[in-house]
């Protein structure tokens, strides 16, 4: 069983206290909308989806309960409680777009006279509880896409280890696992999935600077999943292609533009450049939610540029010279050219086919 | 003038306290050779040329008062305390280097009959001296040819940023300046050198992960001279290289083969293949003491690999999952196929002519 972020059934949900990572795994209890809202603000829960997914089931085990009289006191308890949990992290969007979602899903069913108040508050939990099973779903999904093509590009190309049996190594970048999302992940989903397989020969993750997503939370992920796991360094990902004989790399993303350019998180650019260099696959895995095809290519994402604290310090502690300049952008754009394929649930697509492959599947 | 870390006229010897930066800049007096034992042993002065120096002219400052009445007894004094500084570091191969010449020295002298104990004194001293403006000279050598070199190339291929006066950008890795030499630094040097002659539009310094030389010491004293800089993380050198019209990157290195294979800080080879990726380029800085001629290429250098310690933690601070692995080498080598030119304190070749212009180096 993959690492459990998010403990949810019926009336019940714990979540990994992500600031106590990696020194130490407690879960907190919430008990409903105040916690909620407290724990994502506190950033004890982080990743767009798991905010989305934390927020809407911390409303569901607070409504729970038989305490509602009439679908009007539950609608308007919905939506209050749903724009309360927006505003805890408001540029989280996901957040946003679920409580819209919800909220709407409310207000049809307070409109239809066939439905009572217990029916009522059963679909709503069922909606709430879909969206978990959702993210899940889809990330498995990607997980078996991104494993079958990679370990058939090693078939075809006969890139394997020496001696393995068709077993791969693999490198990731950030974080993209169970602590970024509902649960499974998406590209450390990949990497799951080819455990599952018995194909996971070793996965290196990166450290990811400034905040070190790969060496506290990715590494904290393998070590609980007793995956053969190495850390690197993000200068190191040069040589270790050069010495290792790793099969892809596998990283997820922030937005994926129509013509397949990609924004994730700061060093990824590079690591798609040194996989060029030595002829190693790049994938980008990612839901088809992040794929923006108003964005007509990466130039259009604008990069943001964060405090140079975050570079020149560690928690207190001060590691770069006083009075030095920084320059801090927290993602950079991988052009679609250096991408092998873009992993959805629906499938692995090269760029110059994602426009139409992305436009037909919502059509259908 | 530039940050000096070893201050010396005769008798009298300070050095820049390595330990205390960036946080704190403090010079130790250094008395004699128990003092210069006792700061290369702490690490108080590090970088192989800085720390033969700083042993060297330790003996200098002790042996400068007239207390020594033959010439056997001034032999035996060198003799005894050069040893002696070499087991402060014993794999410091530079302090051994310098201490058998000026050991072989003190026995010419002492067997020249036509010098007296006075005489002796002045001509050892001399050589003493001389060392510490050899490696300085030759760094500014360095400098110069590198400068050259670099605004050569820009004025040919047109590299310059728009609307300068031929002024340019570059990147560096590490630490190679005066923190790291007797004074004015290799790769550093060329930095410095540019900006002496009015060139230097920016220049930027990688973290240098895991022991953040470029973050504590080349920050430090890329800020000691007012040069405008920017620090950047080790995996930002491609959105950097994509954003900046950055014109070159000059890096140092710890030993070049007769190839010109280069071995150098982790990270070094990465940024080579960002920098032949994105059509920059990329020199190595270093004086012909690091050139191997009988290293016929890089795979004949053994890289060594360092503790997981380095890379989980930040002092006394741990910044990664408690049971993940580590990969550490704590260098990489750059084939020659990636480097635009060896600079040298004797020119700059390309390293297809490097063996040949130095072995006809050695023989004039």
């Amino acid at each position: 069983m993959s690492l459990q972020s998010i403990k949810y059934s019926r009336g019940s949900l714990e979540i990994l206290d992500q600031l106590l990572l990696p020194g130490q795994s407690k879960y907190l209890v919430v008990r409903g909308v105040e916690d909620g809202w407290k724990v994502i603000n506190k950033m004890q829960v982080r990743g767009a989806p798991a905010i989305a997914i934390v927020g809407c089931l911390s409303l569901a085990v607070e409504i729970n309960p038989e305490d509602f009289e009439t679908k009007k006191s539950l609608r308007q308890e919905i939506e209050g409680k749903l724009n309360y949990l927006v505003s805890a992290r408001p540029t989280a969007v996901n957040m946003k777009i679920a409580a819209d979602e919800l909220i709407t899903l409310a207000n049809d069913l307070y409109k239809d006279e066939a439905i009572n108040v217990t029916e009522m508050k059963q679909r709503f939990l069922d909606a709430t509880e879909a969206m978990l099973k959702k993210d899940i779903a889809d990330n498995r999904a990607i997980g078996a896409n991104g494993a079958k093509a990679i370990l058939q590009r090693v078939a075809e190309t006969g890139a394997a280890p020496a001696g393995s049996t068709g077993s791969v190594r693999v490198l990731t970048h950030c974080n993209t696992g169970s602590l970024a999302t509902a649960g499974y992940g998406t590209a450390l989903g990949v990497v799951r999935q080819l455990a599952e397989l018995g194909k996971l020969e070793h996965v290196y993750c990166t450290e990811t600077r400034p905040y070190n997503q790969g060496a506290r939370l990715t590494a904290y992920e393998l070590v609980h999943e007793k995956f053969p796991a190495t850390l690197v360094l993000d200068s190191m990902v040069a040589a270790l292609l050069r010495a290792k004989n790793v099969a892809a790399v596998v990283v997820g993303a922030d937005r994926v533009a129509s013509n397949g350019d990609t924004a994730n998180k700061i060093g990824t650019y590079q690591i798609a450049v040194v996989a060029k260099h030595h002829d190693v696959p790049f994938y980008v895995a990612a839901p088809l939610t992040s794929i923006d095809l108003a964005i007509p290519g990466g130039d259009h994402i604008i990069i943001e540029e964060r405090p140079d604290r975050e570079m020149t310090h560690v928690g207190e502690h001060r590691i770069a010279a006083p009075g030095i300049n920084c320059w801090n952008p927290a993602f950079d754009v991988t052009p679609a050219s250096l991408i092998t394929g873009i992993i959805t649930e629906r499938g692995v697509f090269k760029p110059a086919e994602l426009k139409e492959a992305i436009t037909k599947l919502l059509e259908s």
